[in-house]
């Protein structure tokens, strides 16, 4: 790559979803919003959180950090309003801890509420007494250089998934789902609308019902070819 | 594949083992019941429990899904009893979320111990409060469809090992073993014999002798070729 | 391989770090230790403990064994001396269960504080209530013979590290790195520095300072390109 | 393990199919046996050919290894017969180089067609020249020793299917499938039946036809809610 | 999932490059072409060429599938043009056989150039002897059911690259870049100009001059702290 | 890391092997010489070559890299001297393309053999074309920045084998193994008599004789307990 100017962009005063939109989304899992969507958004499930339980749901800030160098988290961390998810992506394959204590305490000054990295991290033990949740590829202590530059606030592929700058980002156990931050408000209706159908639902199961019954499948099962057989007339 | 009849088959009334036997398994562990029926049975590593601890022991209730189809589980649930463990098969690799929270709480209240699954399970956070253990090879929120046929309680392959109806499950956190039904009461047998004998060598361990004693190992490392030499004088 | 004489070797009264030295290493973490001496010696972040938190500093013993046989490990017990971390490296990839509780009964006997194995592990509900830490490849109940003879305290390759006898190993939840006994002086020294040097930017970062002042890095992110665009006015 | 009698078995005198029948597979592709016979026997992915164009169907016999020891394949070499393939599985995972030119030979000089290993095999060059076809997981160096039993001709479980001695394999540079002994020719019947159907559907999409019309797709794609719309439209 | 209506779209008439860019764009590399857009587009390492020497450039039809369901790509040959390129990505991971001979006949009448497939690709002999290119994520024969809708010529996610209906898409036997349909012209401008850069660079390396030389890397390494030190004065 | 003096070095006028010895490296086969040499030294089984077949055998130059940053490849090649072995090992894992067609010109000028690269490799195809041989982890076309130093000519651990500057490689289509350069006079004497020792036993496989008895192994499988059944007796 040869030396020159502009060779990267750090884009300021990204829009985000409604303050009363983002608060809906506090008590949503990810399943539950990526089945609302009409599956689509997850992350890939190598993305996973550092300590459970572990919950949270706010805006991205998008970073790229080129592989081994994490000068860019830097810029990024600027970038971040209290509620945010800073969210990075290295530019190649990368599982080098590009996080560690002093940035989570940055991040968390800030009221960042946690990392999506698909990279390594490290200090997770000191991160895990700060209570700052971390979603990552891989926990290893490796080193980074600040060398070279890359974008901030433009849109990423991580692990998997297109994520724009200002998209909700909702992460549990589960791991990681982004929403179109144009979608957001009509998406957490529908989750509001599954966690009630769900609820109907978890009740009746409790009592006994089965969901051969309460999806009406026999017919439907046994139209497609399924047959009962009893063990000793096999 | 064609339509057609007959496409799948859902074996009922399958033989378990003796309730007795059942009841003597609850205190094995996976490693021991794997040495005493002679290193067999392992499910592969990569098949991890949600939550620690977790230890469950019961028989198999069998189960095949298409990838990205979890239709089957439903037809599964019917033929569970109390005490038995479910165990789930993809026909082909996949680490979809063919389970969650709803089909627990289903599970549960039919008194069934546990999950294993070669594939994804989600709302692990939920799966955790309800303290419904699970043991599989990813976590994953993605969702299924309801369409395919697959068979249930006939012989799977499930993570390297061979399973049949009623053959006892027992799984912990160093992962899960398979003992086939016929050899259940010759298994258990084997197992209290060696945690009474690994008694005895643990309070010996524990008094500070050395394996190399307590094995009687000198003369034959000796006799392989084993030097001792001193870091000086190498 | 032929039948012969002296085919592998167990080296005794390996030399290690100085008494103080070790004790100054109690501190320390992984990440710190690994920057301090120039970003070197860290082992593969495959390498997982099977319990959290855990911690440990202490010189390694090192062990070679066959694929599936855990005989040297039985030889390198009589080896270690209380404050060792005992370090197995397989002389071919395996996932074998090559350690359990009785093995962990007699090092922790021996005052030995943890063990890192490129291998598996199993027991591991055993081992956690017994408070004895491993840092492992795997999980695995699969048992082990006691067959082909290997070297023990001869210099290994662990997950990608090098290790001789008597270096030091430090241990905890981002994984595990190596410093060379011979530089254990040196490096703790440096550790103890930049701990102190965290320990003043850490306030700063709470008290809300931004990495790219503290390190002054805004003039040469400008220098070499990058530009900062108002969303709107992309 | 203890030392003690009788603990491998060797299976001599296995059936096989009739010979006829083993003379039709020798034209069967994998896909579409796989496909012939309910979709079911394929081994995983990751049974690679050594070397391109490779396509070999014949009898199995099976072979267990200890990890890291390839002993029992010189039991298995005695046990079979021109024509045969040998299928290897160890006991544990394992990447060890467990066969090479030497052995290759011994199988050649039978007139076994080629080798199914779920582990590592070397000199593949000198394979390559003899023209020796192997699938295998890997291709290693590491040597083995000779050192434990197993068992040779017995069911295994390779590559997460399972094999009896006699089942009919075909390999060829898609993969390796296997087909039950009492089931080879009722699925060589319709293996045939098959390629004369692709035939008569290859001519037609040959000439330009498409699957959305040869198979009448159209309707159901519509009923399920298929919509189509212009680029320019959306 | 519920039924309903709309599931799912085919956008037709989607638009491509010119046809005079689409030429210039034959020869180039894909190492060129990452490199010229500013090293972004690659897709992920595991995208391999089922035979080699294997080289397509040509506009995207894009097309999703369910995992174990190869529906979708009937409807996406329909949309394909003499000279395009198929990309196919299942909407979670899957390694099961999508395609195989039928459909490259089916593509090759129609002038398709190869496929791009994030999942499994079967009949790899005969589409070795057809001559027609894929590059996939893995070679499997797993057969597929045709029950589940997706979208064709929407904007999807193919081993971590976002791909458009329209893209540009090269591949070689160093994988797969996708170009952006609107940056098509001034890409392959700046691919020419590397072209004719790196011809001249060869030559002083074939001449024997040093990469040091060639771009002046002597002062810079020395200002950074690169030292040079004989072996024997170490 | 803070900027400073010193921070990397490259060592010049390294020793090598005798050229005679070097010579009789030529013929020996990558498991030949492992197992001659007690079996070490191999290199991880994911190092496989860009083609086939391909051989070499010379000493190693040695060069760390920055994951993403190929700039000390460049001080490397002015370190390399004919019939020499380029041996690239990144200082954190990366599959990044480090090395392309015009480093392949200028090491081939200066009559380099070829390269081994725990990272990836563009331009494979040009590469295959000019004939030099590449073992590598990945084939990958992500470039590459220069901007960190790292040491050339120190020792490093390589895909799991330790490699000194001068060390013998040796590489064919089974992977790579390293000879220490104080052994290969001593390792190649003990190669050239396996091979004369394996051509003897060759010609008795070849005419049928079985390694059961070459060997002399069926007292010791008995004495062990192998014990052989008629199937129909079983």
């Amino acid at each position: 790559m040869q030396a020159g100017k502009n060779m990267a962009t750090c884009v300021t005063d990204i829009p985000r979803p409604d303050t009363d939109v983002i608060a809906r989304y506090q008590g949503a899992e990810v399943a539950t919003v990526h089945e609302a969507q009409g599956r689509k958004g997850l992350l890939a499930d190598y993305m996973r959180p550092i300590f459970k339980p572990a919950k949270i749901a706010g805006p991205a800030v998008t970073c790229e950090v080129a592989p081994g160098d994490n000068w860019m988290i830097h810029v990024a961390v600027e970038q971040c309003q209290p509620g945010d998810v800073l969210v990075v992506k290295p530019t190649s394959p990368s599982v080098d801890g590009f996080f560690g204590d002093l940035l989570a305490t940055s991040l968390k000054a800030r009221g960042v509420l946690g990392l999506i990295i698909e990279g390594g991290v490290r200090d997770t033990a000191t991160l895990t007494n700060m209570q700052f949740p971390v979603w990552s590829k891989a926990v290893f202590a490796q080193g980074c250089v600040k060398e070279t530059l890359a974008n901030v606030n433009t849109p990423i592929i991580c692990a998997g998934a297109y994520i724009c700058p200002g998209d909700m980002i909702v992460a549990d156990e589960d791991g990681v789902v982004v929403v179109k931050r144009q979608e957001t408000k009509d998406v957490i209706t529908k989750v509001e609308q599954r966690i009630a159908n769900e609820e109907a639902k978890r009740i009746r199961f409790e009592n006994g019902e089965l969901g051969l019954d309460i999806y009406n499948m026999r017919e439907r099962l046994a139209a497609k070819g399924l047959v009962y057989v009893k063990y000793e007339d096999q």
